[in-house]
């Protein structure tokens, strides 16, 4: 009888980037490449393909870092907009930023997954963590957008939209410092990517 | 108790569309390649890395065009269809040219990836906005079908639709001068088809 | 008070549908392939780009034919699911079988854009006419896994399960003749194949 | 009035997932490859094509028994989920590898069909028979993040859910039994992946 739940008016904003993450994420696996032998080497054996296989664990290690980031990202998707009654053309544009890089994501990771063993491993790196201080900002431009008086639930408790706007002002200095430490040291910057997801997945209490 | 509003009926070819838009999306970043180095050349370094990353850049600005030009077509096709209730044959092949056009924009945008820095510019160019005059003529088309008696919905003012319909005339005839303007120089034709969608971006109120 | 309509219980399914028909659809874009220009031959002219982007014009051809023919699938597939209630194992296999062959087709169409202009077109036609029959056969195999009585709404008219199954008794012999007279006529095959979406496009009453 | 029927939360979740599913399942069309010939050997007969594409068949043999393995997986996933109200950090973890093996898919899927014939089928097919492995891995984590008192449906019964649970013990062992053996036989292994798609195709009751 009291129905005092405003309606929700962002379902197919929500459902459409949904859709992109579900893809971007899935993409990810086409950077895994079969590997290939020249034909004057003759039929390879099976341990020179598992030697090949093996080889390639950069791309596996970019893989991993990659899907679980995405996947991170999309669960603070989910946390944000659970939040959103109604889109504007601000968060309509932020969200969109957001989601052009995110699928965007597979290129850093296939650069990294060739590189990241070579001299230009820095370079790569660089680019890597440099995307996601892209996304982290993509992050803060639709928190920004999300909860202002015109978009957001007013059901929804002020501490808890701060607490959210508190957790995502972190997201761009640690990449931005990930970005800054992979020209002296493309490891630490990936240890610092890694770190980063496994630090979210472990705090994520709701999803 | 006085439900006077009409069962709309095209939620699966609004969520096919979505998908179709959503997949068409994701792919325009496949077009950013990995630079390859020759054997010959040694172990690239960071630097080499670095310059070729930076002379792809006719990739990056067309894949941000594309992107942002597919986001606001989406968010046009969903002002339509939220005024329409019924799908019927005409509607759906309407729809269905626009969806093929719209899955082909990522080639266009590989052409003018590759050859916007050679002197097949004007060529590539006139490619890339000629797709877009045809995803015009596909809106309006869509336009045309959906606002019929027998599909939209019958609470829609006309003042609406005609504002609608007046907004999509500009389309082809835009994007044709970008076409035609390619041959002579293909960045005026870049720099139309990237003042569009800003301004569109600018200009959309709802979402 | 009296909700006399049963559940319908296959919206996942045929959301999951969906989601493969709007990603082979999309996919099918994938072949059109930019065209490529030998080192020494020097950098091309717009009018060398504009020679080698119409020559691909098979690929075209065989990119719309397969995109419209797939999107009446995907009409047809609606069709057939809005009368159906529950899914069981024998029309959850018959649909898998079915999807199986429709994210088959850019491969058969990716092999006629490159050979219809070679000698080798009988064989290259024969394999694209050849997938259809197998779609065919698969709706037809979803089509008597559907409207049997533990699966189909109570509710649809017998008028109306009749005329759909007579209507996809066309489809099989209909698609075996292009597939036969590929190997004699290339050409053949492929009107065939054109004039049955055509066909099927024209005679689309309801989606 | 008596709702009893407590909310079900994870129709976000669940509409990730199948689009995950879905585009894994729609991607491994790709690995089927238009066959080439060089320049030197002239113009293709169909004959010669003909025989090219017989010569891929491992290619359409890994694909088909890559497609229903997916497809089953996700009616199993299915299955489970429809007895989750509620998702967690551990459930969305393990939800989150279980999806990541199945993105993979496509490359094991790959590697065998350019190893089967060869010398190195041995390892190409514990690759494959291992991704299984992970992936039956990967339900038995998610079956039991699911099935706890925090996230499973109360109304579910304790047969329904010790069914389940009995009927997932088996794919870990039987799938590592596969890739145990494909060392010495390769053609074992692939037939046991067969077998098992084959038998729970057979045994599935409900989707």
């Amino acid at each position: 009888m009291s129905e005092s739940k405003p309606e929700k008016q962002t379902a197919r904003l929500e459902a459409f980037s949904d859709g992109v993450f579900a893809i971007a994420i899935t993409l990810l696996a086409l950077e895994l490449k079969v590997p290939h032998f020249t034909a004057e080497a003759g039929e390879p054996t099976s341990v020179a393909l598992a030697k090949s296989l093996a080889s390639q664990w950069p791309s596996y290690f970019s893989f991993v870092t990659s899907f679980f980031t995405v996947l991170i990202m999309w669960v603070h998707h989910h946390t944000i907009f659970r939040l959103v009654l109604r889109a504007d053309a601000k968060l309509l544009f932020a969200n969109g930023f957001l989601l052009m890089v995110v699928t965007v994501v597979p290129f850093p990771t296939a650069v990294v997954s060739e590189y990241l063993r070579t001299p230009a491993a820095p370079a790569a790196c660089t680019l890597y963590a440099g995307t996601f201080v892209l996304i982290a900002i993509g992050f803060w431009l639709v928190l920004n957008a999300a909860f202002r008086r015109s978009t957001v639930d007013p059901n929804a408790s002020e501490a808890t939209l701060n607490r959210l706007r508190s957790s995502y002002r972190l997201g761009p200095p640690l990449y931005l410092l990930a970005a800054i430490s992979a020209p002296f040291s493309p490891w630490l910057a990936m240890a610092i990517c890694t770190g980063l997801w496994i630090l979210w997945a472990v705090t994520t209490r709701e999803c």
